[in-house]
């Protein structure tokens, strides 16, 4: 559009505006309808036409905000990515460095998989779906996972600079084994529907923190933890 | 066919039996190809033209040997998991029980993991394919899945009643731990492709038992981890 045309209408530019702004709003609505029928279906379940019907808009009007399913899939892989930093990891950051804001991010972690022992875990899923599947949707899957496991290995590398765990030990090495334990409550809790897996996951964290060194800061407040929300019973999802 | 028959044919006995090897053999071989198949596509991406493609057969011949699509998949789970058993179960069982036996447990289930990282686990892969879809083929993943865990579970408990591990751990804990690192295992070397998984998993190991008192048993002959076959490089699959 010209600017000869935007004076022409002075209330050209505002109405832009909120076109554009109704437009993000409708593209948000459908990648929070796709995001929930990913869940459930997974990514490669995801069609145009049932993201479509879940968000109450025809096929041609999801086409026109996602030029492709492809990009549909990308879009549902960020907004998830968003919504476990959001309540995972930016929280976390507001415990003190070290052994607080790991236990913090260990916490949260296991709050936000108490739901998705219901509904599946989109980054376990999707691990499955596209582990053989090269492209730009396993491409923005394998990022965002990197990222998250970053965030985890950074904070027991300041546990460690704190002097909350050993000095000696291996922050990858420590990441791998915390990444184990959510791994298998995720496995044994929603598939197995094992008794018990919450609070195994829990002492399995607890181990390896003694494991590295941190019985020596045994006085460091565990507030993180307490603070996140009780863990639901573990019930047979519907 | 009554037995007049039978009496007539003086070689119908032995016809018969022939022909119901023939039919197990062919049976055998279309679980094979389905095997092979649903590695790479998953169980339930299996049909039974695709089978039938794949075991160079007719559809109508894979009918008149498995119903159905979904006995087809019980069948194959079953298959995976007699393989599972004779590469990974019964050789342990020919160390000596305790921890030789259990390091040969870990020990080859990683030694199988290494096949697994090219071509996907059925375990992993069904229990996220069939977490959230009861019925048959589920629940012959999960009574397979649960017998492993129980085996690997009564190896720590052998260890623990030889005093190879400390005499006060609890052995659903221990196997709880023991299967994170195998998860673990799978999805950083399958789906992140992130060296140094498998060192990372057999040290993990190591540290378990070091946590549950393995110290005091160091004695013990390690010989069944190193009789497996080496990891191969971890190269992204094709």
């Amino acid at each position: 559009m010209s600017s000869a045309v935007l004076q022409a209408k002075p209330g050209a530019a505002a109405r832009e505006a909120r076109a554009l702004q109704k437009g993000q709003q409708t593209k948000a609505a459908i990648v929070d309808a796709a995001l929930v029928l990913a869940t459930r279906v997974g990514l490669e379940g995801l069609s145009v036409g049932s993201v479509a019907d879940k968000a109450g808009m025809s096929k041609s009007g999801v086409f026109s905000h996602f030029g492709s399913r492809e990009e549909l899939q990308i879009s549902v892989v960020r907004a998830y990515h968003a919504r476990f930093r959001a309540e995972v990891f930016e929280p976390a950051l507001a415990e003190p460095r070290g052994l607080p804001r790991l236990r913090a991010l260990f916490g949260r972690w296991m709050t936000r998989m108490s739901v998705e022992i219901a509904s599946g875990c989109l980054f376990v899923g999707g691990a499955v779906e596209f582990d053989d599947r090269p492209g730009p949707v396993r491409d923005a899957l394998v990022a965002s996972v990197k990222d998250w496991l970053g965030a985890l290995q950074r904070a027991v590398v300041q546990a460690r600079d704190e002097g909350h765990l050993a000095s000696g030990i291996a922050p990858a090495q420590v990441a791998f084994e915390i990444h184990g334990l959510i791994l298998a409550l995720h496995y044994e809790a929603r598939f197995l529907q094992a008794p018990g897996s919450v609070a195994r996951a829990e002492a399995g964290f607890e181990n390896i923190l003694k494991l590295y060194g941190a019985a020596r800061a045994s006085a460091i407040p565990a507030r993180a933890i307490r603070k996140a929300a009780p863990f639901p019973k573990e019930t047979p999802h519907a």
